[in-house]
């Protein structure tokens, strides 16, 4: 089935407490399009001004990535992003945020991207991603991501969101303050109230959680030593979920878990490197072998 | 087989945020040996002052709990701990220890609990854990529970009892320190490295992890909504393990996950009331329950 994501495409500065880099590939959509390539073509939307390297484009596209939806802008530059990781490398600190592009009118979706099956709308002020929800017609499945910026400054819109979704992605933190609950169950249900039929809450090195109506699942995080570059982690994180259905076609429980569980694989590779460096590095086969493991770590 | 376990046994005063009890029945050798009474009998060895209400060794005893280790010290005053738990339910103060008991000889162990096949050090000095331990007459599984205090003030004596131990039970944070290693499982094989074959970090409401040189199993904690007391979470969790170990009369790492996993659900019954309240309410069919739950919940 075809799957759509709406997310940013940047070049970020990433400063560690051992190392930095600049000019590296990153944005929402980039990473969730490359992790869910590992199961499914993806349709890509975004926008570049026109200082964006041709080769990153280039590099998509070999993964059966759709970039006609990624508009070029001439005149204008790309959306940077420079931040530096605290010393436990969980924390971080945004140094610079240059929007450019992604201050502008977002990109529209090329005909073919609105009949996606499987949707995800990177985060994005909830306004927008409404817009985009509005071009789509009548996919299987929509998620979203948020982050704590649009609960604070777009609760409004983002309640509204949450009406037309299927499923709400976001941090635990951002859970805690969308509904004040400090319990991570009890604020994971009450997001449930808020219209989504499900909610996956990403706890960073202390894994996910899903929870429906009726369903509770727990995913830990793959134990990971050399946390090199945690950006894009929960990017590639659902990119792996969404991307698992879309190749399945399928949107039962029990498929959006195992989707979560190869998004939590894909998403400790993404750390071990900046931007997709190690991520590139990973084929089919050795994703499966990580699942093997994983299930000898977890099961019982 | 039989267990032993060493450990305190106390009467605390606890506060959170919304209630406040006196003269809860509390300490490590409690909540262990009635964790593990879930699986086999106990031998506890403990001291307590002619303050301490005989009815809580009675029901220890309905349990199958041997409390002829359990020193009743004429004219002295049982080991009473004060705290707050703040908000978060999870971190705490210490508003008065009064050591009592505890702060004198500890008690000796019968004879037939030095014949012990599994032996659980609970939280006190290293160095009257080893005094224990020189009672011990060749166990086949010695683990130990220890405390950011003692890493701090004794670490060379816990360094040498490392050298003795088959397992160390301890906080993510305490591994932190001791090890000097911000990401836990590097502070974990460091453990390794300092002599047990294997070590458990306990995360609290993120569960636990297990590490030996061949094997890393995760364990998420059961999803628990109403947090009323945490105390005595972390020695239910080891009572769980070890008392399932015994029963099975086995110390293989699989073996060790599946302990873990019981101690994880009766962990989670545990903070669900003041001290025992909750726990007592327990059956061992609910556990057979809530462990059918918890693998459709992890497994996939």
């Amino acid at each position: 089935m075809s799957l759509l994501i709406v997310g940013s495409v940047a070049l970020d500065n990433i400063l560690t407490p051992v190392d930095r880099r600049d000019n590296v590939l990153g944005g929402a959509g980039t990473f969730f399009s490359y992790a869910a390539s590992f199961f499914t073509s993806v349709q890509l939307s975004g926008v570049v001004g026109d200082d964006f390297p041709q080769e990153h484009l280039k590099m998509l596209q070999d993964r059966n990535v759709d970039i006609s939806g990624v508009e070029i802008r001439q005149g204008e530059k790309t959306f940077r992003w420079t931040g530096r990781y605290l010393e436990n490398m969980n924390d971080r600190e945004t140094i610079e945020t240059q929007l450019n592009v992604l201050g502008q009118e977002p990109p529209k979706l090329p005909d073919a991207f609105t009949r996606a099956q499987y949707v995800f709308l990177g985060n994005a002020p909830p306004s927008v991603q409404m817009k985009t929800l509005d071009q789509i017609q009548g996919a299987d499945l929509v998620a979203a991501d948020t982050m704590n910026l649009w609960i604070d400054i777009e609760r409004g819109p983002l309640l509204e969101l949450m009406q037309r979704i299927d499923g709400l992605v976001l941090n635990d933190s951002e859970a805690r303050m969308l509904t004040g609950e400090l319990n991570v169950i009890t604020a994971a249900r009450k997001i449930l109230d808020m219209g989504p039929s499900f909610v996956v809450v990403k706890k960073g090195e202390h894994g996910s959680m899903f929870l429906s109506e009726h369903e509770i699942y727990l995913v830990p995080a793959f134990p990971t030593e050399t946390v090199v570059d945690p950006t894009g982690a929960g990017d590639s994180f659902a990119g792996g979920m969404m991307g698992y259905l879309a190749a399945h076609g399928t949107t039962d429980a029990e498929s959006i878990k195992m989707g979560i569980v190869y998004g939590t694989l894909i998403a400790a590779a993404t750390v071990g490197g900046f931007g997709l460096d190690r991520l590139r590095e990973m084929t089919k086969d050795r994703l499966e072998e990580k699942l093997n493991q994983f299930r000898q770590m977890v099961s019982f």
